[in-house]
């Protein structure tokens, strides 16, 4: 018997990844995953990129290289933030191997164990696994369709004095689709400086917005260098680069930089070269404005389907952009039970239980809809609706 | 002021990574480093081999991929392992971003805050700063010129019962060149099993032995599954791709898979592909072949320059393989004081204290070999030698 480590029995497989296993036959539809539309991925341009960095940078691409990251892509990177109206220069700049690594570094640079963290209700399930490797306590915060309720987490705050950190993916947030509102943004500055609380914003959806007006990211309303900003390239160009970045005050992202040489010195190199010149050659904006183009068409066709095909009583939220939509079951149904009849209808998604790290709303599920094409989204939304309709005899 | 985690007191920058910052003026000759010399990388190879990958594979290379590492690369990994002496499967190889971040799942894995991690002194200093992120307790045990002595590992085991880890970089050690010979792994893994510990072996560099007999991995030898291997494509291939693996018994892996999935996902898709591609396509035998044999002739000079130019009562190792030796000042001198001096005639090494965890043997200092060219080891070893001659006046 080995001796592991005491989180090891805290540690658990994803459900999603799970599920993605039970998802790879082909028959089957699945809402599970929260892929990109591979179709839409710039293949070509990424194959004229690579072979331009091995002609002319070969040997650096191929080389070790510093821990903060290549520094043509951190100024590239802060640029892009500036027009997103958060000030950063290229030194306020991390690059990380994907957004999933801010998390383990955020974990690492603040919590000790038995530590708060703050989060929506439901939140990101990886935020919480990875979180939990150090152990924290979590305080689960209740949404409304404009976001976390600040009177919920101003409660929260007196509840737990000390709380370390509030986590947020403000923007067509991870599993339900809901954006918070700019005026929450504002209060939820207000009090994470009352309460000395940083604020992690987990941002990797924001530039998916296909309705709606823009809201400027909770970092842009930072007064107090206490928003750890942390977004990537996975979901406007390639999830298999992996990489991503942080935005952060100096000290604590000097903090960042010393626990990401500690857990794998950097970031791929040929990546960071690649990505650079594909900024430099190629049309971002144009290629994400294609990427909204079709997960709008593909919302709105899910959502329609879902209106006329599930039964009364069925709820569900209209994200302005990202990749998920979240569904509610009249209470007293298990969206588990569901996912059974489901799979026997070659139909997959995710229930919503373990985006709640204490509570379990069960009758909850989450819906992907980035990944699927229209016919394989009115087929599987009617499978879905079907299998409903039994549970609900 | 920001509230940080406790762990964070404890972190620092590395030294060498200080030191590597003054060393990237183009004047100055650096042995301070570890990079692998860039002139062999294979970047026509690499290149034809991007495109082979993009050209065939291209939505699957850019998008997410399992935690456990792309399949083909897995078998080719076991493969290897095989070659070596160890039994593997494809499903005992986890693919990780860099033997890095092994270290990093390690201590997720294995230690608990205050958990005993036994090591040889000296020993990798980014193993320390990995580990130490979970606040283990350091105990060292000497080594001579075959590895860690096994009196002393024993007396270390009797006098901290529990220990979790022996760490251990068995090939061509980082700091020191030096090799553990067979009878002390039998006698590790005697140990190991007697003390119920596990052994973390850190195998980088085991592939770029230029002179004596090769020596089986202690893992070869494990029969209880007590051993972790770790090692990398970093030394043999590119480091910049970051592209690693851990082979381990199943329950162990299991674990590390699960922590892997929290700490970022998976490893770069796209230079897992292309790994898989060079191996099909090219020698990497040949390849490795062609860096022993640079190496070789670079380590050789380097002892022969030092033997002719350093002062009486100055020690050396002579590896058998790997990047780096170890030099040992007369007592009282201070490497740290010949770095100065050494840093006003613009060249470079990492001094010897930092490798201790514990104890800090000042009048050492490790010298890199294999990122520089037979002119600069010269003219390099001279002024280090210059530097000594001015201290012991």
């Amino acid at each position: 018997m080995m001796r592991f480590a005491e989180r090891v029995q805290y540690a658990k497989a994803s459900e999603i990844r799970e599920i993605l296993k039970v998802t790879e036959q082909p028959e089957m539809i699945s809402f599970a995953g929260g892929l990109p539309a591979p179709e839409l991925f710039p293949v070509e341009e990424m194959r004229a990129v690579f072979d331009a960095v091995l002609k002319e940078h070969g040997s650096e691409a191929l080389q070790y290289a510093t821990t903060e990251g290549y520094t043509p892509l951190r100024e590239l990177v802060a640029a892009r933030m500036a027009q997103i109206g958060i000030k950063a220069a290229a030194d306020d700049i991390l690059i990380i191997a994907g957004s999933q690594q801010g998390l383990d570094l955020t974990a690492k640079v603040f919590l000790d164990e038995g530590d708060t963290v703050i989060c929506e209700s439901p939140t990101y399930l990886a935020a919480l696994s990875a979180f939990r490797t150090f152990l924290p306590r979590y305080v689960e915060v209740e949404m409304d369709e404009d976001g976390m309720i600040m009177e919920e987490l101003e409660r929260a705050l007196e509840a737990n004095p000390g709380a370390k950190i509030i986590y947020t993916v403000p923007d067509f947030q991870n599993p339900t689709g809901r954006t918070m509102s700019l005026g929450r943004r504002q209060k939820l500055i207000e009090l994470a400086n009352k309460y000395d609380v940083v604020i992690v914003e987990d941002n990797p959806y924001g530039e998916l917005r296909f309705a709606g007006e823009k809201i400027p990211p909770v970092k842009s309303l930072d007064t107090q260098g206490r928003v750890v900003y942390q977004s990537t390239f996975s979901k406007i160009l390639s999830p298999g680069l992996r990489v991503g970045w942080i935005c952060a005050a100096p000290e604590t992202l000097q903090n960042y930089v010393l626990f990401k040489q500690g857990t794998d010195l950097h970031t791929s190199t040929i990546a960071q070269y690649a990505i650079v010149r594909f900024l430099n050659t190629f049309d971002l904006e144009a290629h994400i404005e294609n990427i909204r183009k079709v997960y709008k068409e593909r919302r709105m066709l899910m959502i329609d389907t879902m209106k006329k095909e599930f039964p009364a009583g069925v709820k569900y939220t209209t994200p302005e952009g990202g990749l998920f939509l979240w569904v509610e079951l009249p209470v007293g149904l298990n969206a588990r039970d569901l996912l059974v009849k489901c799979l026997e209808r070659n139909v997959a998604f995710v229930p919503g239980g373990s985006f709640f790290p204490n509570s379990s709303r069960e009758n909850t599920l989450r819906l992907n809809y980035s990944n699927s094409s229209e016919e394989m989204i009115v087929e599987g939304i009617r499978r879905i609706a079907d299998a409903m309709r039994e549970m609900l005899k």
